[in-house]
This record gives structure tokens, sequence and C-alpha cells, in this order.
């Protein structure tokens, strides 16, 4: 390693402890936590993130699993399932990676990863919270902060406490059963449950991309087209379908206590 | 509480104590731990294992990989993925779970349990290593081995050393490199692509239970029948199938090298 590039490790070190508010004792850690298995292209990768991550997303879903559980003494195992993975799942922690500006610092040679991660940032514009499977964001943001939590992990003997802490201030606002969002889906089927209305998911054929229709009653009501994600595309549509039926509800049936203005 | 049931409490915790060989402050938490859904019934159950299921299950996850990290520096992380798997899976754990008798101790009000658990450590004298999906455990027996670490867990101050050394006594030999067994099913993929065999799965079509049949070339070389679940059935399939092949290819192709007596 020339003098160079060992500079160009303790620039990266220095600025990746102050987002993380942690002082490394192995820097080499740092520097793996955030190697791409593109970036020896193309000799082998001889190391890459991804082993730590392995461990930091273990670390990070027992942390958090301990978090929901002693947090809310009453709250049953489903819906403490579903606040866990709320709370590390690929949107959450992509959005953790691009507000502490911790994509920057990916060492890789893929080129489309800029472009995908540009357009994630753009996304969230349009989405400034979880937008509960709206979203398709670039697995490796939310890889790097698993790997940089496995390397504070290992760095600090194993401490939970020291990586909670960690993980926390770059999470904050946790997401809550209060703010805890419905899954497009789930929500629009039971809307439909609730008012007695038939619905069905339809997949277009004969398109490359996929094509998911939803239909109320035998009427579209909502439609998305999304690559070859057929989840996406389902959760748009559900999504697109939901604001539709309930501006027609409320349009056809409102509410009689409604204080509006004439 | 009545005495007699504190009796009853008492002596419960004191032989998981013994079999943990772990002291527990808060003697709470090992009945919290036993207690099946079902155990309440009529009413609604208030306390079940299922939540510090949720915690221990998060909290073994994040140890192994840490002991698979730790103990084999060299493994890419997909092996590493599968040698955690193995070493926390259903099937470990109710191994595990029977091999101490923690079973016992279960507090249910379900009836097929007994049965369940009486066929699954008949299966275990088939079976005395694990068997690689073939076999199809009580979820319960791995849930209650969770809820126990979870238990610990909580009631040692969150000490990952503590819990870790109660699971890797309870679980030894914990599964590595070497006793990793591969699945039926890859190995059967990996031994007709080696040979240049057409390899197919058929699922009978008006049966009740899942027939799973293998064609290798067209010929039938295994099948398996197994209750609703396919994959059960798939994996005993591919088995039957690997037996048989393994056999008719030693038939054909003895080894040149071989020295066995004439």
């Amino acid at each position: 390693m020339g003098p160079e590039e060992e500079t160009e490790d303790e620039q990266l070190v220095k600025e990746i402890e102050a987002i993380m508010a942690y002082k490394f004792k192995d820097s080499k850690l740092v520097v793996e936590a955030l190697i791409h298995p593109s970036y020896y292209y193309p000799c082998k990768p001889e190391i890459t993130y991804e082993r730590l991550e392995f461990v930091g997303d273990a670390v990070l879903n027992c942390l958090v699993a301990r978090e929901v559980f002693t947090s809310y003494p009453e709250l049953p195992p489903g819906p403490l399932t579903r606040l866990r993975a709320a709370n590390v799942d690929t949107e959450k922690l992509a959005r953790v990676a691009v507000s502490h500006g911790l994509h920057r610092f990916i060492r890789h040679k893929a080129p489309q990863l800029e472009k995908q991660i540009q357009e994630f940032m753009e996304s969230l514009l349009e989405y400034p919270i979880h937008s509960n499977g709206l979203l398709d964001p670039p697995k490796i943001l939310a890889d790097i902060v698993e790997s940089l939590l496995g390397a504070i992990f290992f760095d600090s003997n194993s401490s939970l406490e020291i990586v909670w802490e960690v993980y926390r201030r770059l999470a904050e606002p946790l997401i809550n059963p209060e703010t805890l969002g419905k899954h497009p889906v789930s929500e629009l089927h039971e809307l439909c449950q609730k008012n007695r209305m038939e619905l069905r998911f339809l997949k277009e054929t004969w398109t490359e991309d996929t094509s998911i229709e939803v239909l109320v009653d035998g009427n579209s009501v909502g439609s998305a087209t999304y690559g070859n994600k057929k989840e996406i595309a389902q959760n748009r549509a559900a999504k697109a379908a939901l604001d539709w039926l309930k501006n027609a509800l409320a349009d056809h049936d409102p509410p009689s206590d409604s204080q509006s203005d004439p």
C-alpha cells in the first residue's frame, strides 16, 4: 500500500467515524465494510463487505427485537415482528445510509450503482416517510449500514450497547406502533372486505415489464408497471386503487358528523 | 397463586436451571418461556412463550453468526449463511430440546403435541444426525429453546456471552463445514448436471397428500409422499433418487483405483 492510498483510507475512516460517532480501534474494519464485490474487478475480490454485513444484519435484528420487546410489553408477537421488520428493512436502512451520506464512501466499480442511488434519493422527495413497499431501494445502501454496524460490533468487542447507541442515533426517529404504516395490499383487502367489494389483482400478459391492474367489483381502479419486480408493481397498483377508492367512498358516503364548511 | 402452584413453578424452574446450567434471577421468565398459547384455553392467553421466542431467535442468530464469522475467517458469505442456518434451524433446535428433555416442561392443552413429539423422537432413531430437510419436527420444540434463550438473555442483562455459553453446551457438537450435509435437492441437481442427465420433479395431481416423483432422463428413480408439505416430500424424493442413482452409477462405472477384495 502506497502512502497516497494510506491517506485515502485514513480520510475515509475519519469521515465514517464522524458520521457513526464511533472511534475505531481497528480501522481496517471500516475499509472492509465499504468494499463492494465489484471493487477488485477483474480480479477475484479478496475482501468485501459481505461477511461483515452478514453479522451486522444479525446484530441489528437482535437489537431491534430487544428494543421493541422492552418498549412495548403489551404488544403480541405478530405486531412485534412487523415493528422490528419496519425498523431494519431495506428501505429503512437505505434511508439511513443516504440521509447520513454513507453512500459516498462505497468503493465499487459498478457504474450503474450511482444512477440507482441517485434515482432512489430523488424518489425520497416523493416519499418523505417510509413508503411501505412502494420504493425499490438499491440493496447495497442497506448492506453498508449493516456491514458498518458489524464492524463496530467486532471493534467494540461484541458490545450490543455501543452498536445500539450508534444505530439509534442514525435511525431516528425509529418507527413506532403509531407511525407504522399499513402495507397497501393488506389495507386494500381490509377496505374491500369491510365494504363487501370483490377485489382482484390481474397481471398483464405479453408485456416485458410487470403491469398489475386492480379490479374492484369488476372495475379497474388502479394500475402500476414496474420493471421485473411484481411486488413493487402490485404494491403501487394497490396504493393507486386505495387512493381512488377512499376518494370514491368519501364522495358517496360523507361522514354524518362532518363539520366541513359549506 | 396458591402455594401448591407455587411449588410446581419452583420445581419447574429448578429442573430447567439444572438443564440450562444457569441460575435465574427472575424465575417468572422461565415459566413464561414454557407456556404454549393453548395453555389458557378457553381463555385468552395473557402470557405465552412467543414474545420471548421472538427475541431468543434473534439473539441466537446473532450469536451463531458471530461464531461462524470468527471461527472461519476464510469462508465466503454464502457458506457462512448455510452454516449458521444449519445450527439454528428447526431440526437442530428440536434435537437440542428433546436430547435435554426440555419438551417435558411445555405447558399446553394441545393433545396432538405429545403424539407429534413422540413421532419426532422415534424418527431420530432413523436419522441420528441432521437430516438436511428430510424430517418435519414440531416447531414448538425449536420455539421453547429460543424462548428459554430469550429468557436468559433478559435475565442476564443482555449478556451475549452467557447465552452463548448455555447454547454452545446444549447444542454440541455444533455443525461445522465438515459435518454440514448437502441439501438432497441441490446434491441431486449437481449429480445430474455432472453426469449430463435430465432431472425433473413431478407432483402427482388428484391426490390428497403431496406426492413427488423424481424423473432422471425420463425414468422414475425416486418418489415420496408427505402430508401437505411439498418441501418434505420433495426432499425425501430427491434423497431416494440420490440413493438409487449413486448405486446405479457405482455399478456401471466402478472407480478405476478400487481396491476392493475380489
